[in-house]
């Protein structure tokens, strides 16, 4: 779960090394990008990956995500609920069922 | 708050669609990539970005490490937590305090 | 220049080391991504980047961009000049001219 | 092949937009990622493509980084061939022939 214990933990990590100074929206959103590619680097020339590797740079994409949903004043739990809503009509199951079509070829 | 209720209709809306079998870690791992590069494209030229853009592109990589954190059977915050005290480690604050330079230059 | 004799001293390398069979489309896309990412890291707190670290990540990313024109029997040359049209009509010069708005909001 | 034809197409389709004033180092870099992502996207859920759109994303990535190249005042042929020196000591042929392994591991 992610809950305040965690966004707690986080938002101590930054105050305690006086970083909050560099994470604008617009370097987490870089930083968001380059772990994401640390974690895709774990697949680069196959499925086949090394399962402490994916959880570090999972966490370190997720971190990232946690500390800009934080600086936004919003909320990771809500906003992915919201997003689902706007999928699911983009994806409806009679259309989508069983398909990776993206929603513009349906 | 992400708690067992995302986690569910996650879980939920994947599964009214038969989309498991396109959620290989792999396939996860390039979501993620695909879609912070989504959210980067809201800072493209400036630090300038619509809010509404952020959010629902945030959410949407927020859903898919929540999607891969599941499929490896993991929880989101302990990960987070686990990554935080290496991070710890590697950024102690008498050296890192208020420096973005990476810690194998520290 | 990118001419015949960086494209072959690009296939060589590879052909020497048994390498083909990691160069699929689908492995060469995520390397792409994956040194973009090591790329976008030399200015991940701000503008102020290494110029030889930008130079060597950079040269990456055009190395697998280079593997991956010459697996689909392209030429660089040519795709990107047939792209710079199409990308003429969606930002015509009288509607584009000073600012960095996406076609489709143009 | 890409030589001056192709790089002063690109410097004109710039200069006629008046747009030189977003193609910072930075800005190209997140450009750079943003287009790879997209790239990756043809291959989202496997690795079948359609050939068109992976040639147009293709040439959005390369055309980014001959930008970045020659706002850097670099030649893109030599800095490929360079960096391609350097990958030669990090993986000689007689132990990293046939394998996927990192040098790091080598």
């Amino acid at each position: 779960m992610v809950d305040d214990r965690v966004r707690d933990a986080l938002r101590a990590f930054v105050a305690e090394r006086d970083w909050a100074q560099f994470h604008t929206p617009e370097n987490l959103a870089k930083s968001i990008s380059i772990e994401a590619g640390e974690l895709l680097e774990c697949f680069q020339w196959g499925a086949d990956a090394d399962p402490q590797a994916v959880q570090e740079e999972l966490a370190d994409v997720l971190s990232y995500c946690l500390h800009l949903v934080d600086a936004l004043g919003l909320d990771p739990g809500d906003i992915v609920l919201d997003k689902l809503e706007k999928t699911r009509a983009k994806y409806p199951v009679e259309k989508a069922r069983g398909s990776s079509t993206k929603y513009d070829q349906l």
